[in-house]
């Protein structure tokens, strides 16, 4: 038997990296074997095809890490957004709360987009010090090291996304 | 006696590098006791403090190599680049216009940014060789690589702002 094909539409993809162009591309090189062809692909199109304009696009589709008011937005991705960092907010004192606001607000600042970290079970201690570490970086070695950071939350996105479809009550084509 | 001091303005600055943010800090580092002390600085500036959308929009301020309808702005800027482009377009025919006009809409296509290069004394035929040599690289190579490149330009521009400055009808103050 066939391994059972894996394939999103355009809006999924987006919601697990905010560029268009990957998006897109990712409908026109699918559907996926597996798991890991997926992942391959996705590692092709993020780092060989889209351009420096689609990095900045996904980035922009981020919240800042520890900035609450975001968790209103209920979109897939600002609700993954918030799985994501519930370690480092659980783990948060209004001080440290108080203090990544403002060195987000720096990184910002200094770089032109959001400071990106895949936060999934990192305190907010030591995703500070991370952000803090990356703030002496030079713009451009900055703006890589964040898009390797977006390829890493991209693939453990991906995982949820076939967790939900093949969920018990989901499509019996994508169940593993 | 004191060496003379090189003071210009952001307008000036910003026909050198077209990134408004490297203009004002160039302002507010300036005045500059020598060309070199200048190009360090410009450098710095460029390298460390210029963020990436600063790199995109002194990009943008490029016409593509090749274009004879850029000539008719008439902003320093322009005029520089048609002096600086001056070899190519007198070296290339028809067909080699052609072929490099096709190939910047590629490359444009695939890094979102005009192709880059400091075209001072090269032919069309050199600067569409290396205009493919380039295309095959990943976005953020090539991202860094136009960057280099405008730094390049940066520094011939500098002199030439010099050379403007220090013309026999200009200030005394400015004169070497």
């Amino acid at each position: 038997m066939a391994s059972p094909m894996l394939e999103f539409n355009e809006k999924e993809y987006l919601a697990v990296c905010g560029s268009s162009k990957f998006a897109k591309e990712m409908v026109s090189v699918g559907p996926f074997s597996s798991y890991q062809h997926a992942i391959d692909a996705a590692r092709d199109i993020w780092f060989n095809k889209v351009d420096v304009n689609g990095w900045l696009e996904a980035f922009a589709a981020h919240p800042q890490i520890g900035n609450r008011s975001a968790s209103h937005n209920n979109s897939t991705s600002a609700q993954w957004s918030k799985g994501e960092q519930s370690t480092a907010l659980a783990t948060a004192t209004d001080a440290t709360l108080e203090e990544l606001y403002e060195w987000n607000a720096r990184y910002m600042q200094k770089f032109g987009f959001v400071f990106l970290i895949c936060a999934s079970g990192r305190s907010s201690s030591e995703i500070l010090a991370e952000l803090k570490r990356r703030y002496v970086n030079r713009p451009i070695v900055e703006f890589e090291n964040a898009a390797k950071e977006q390829m890493k939350i991209t693939e453990l996105r991906f995982q949820k996304l076939l967790d939900s479809k093949s969920a018990p009550d989901s499509s019996t084509e994508l169940q593993q």
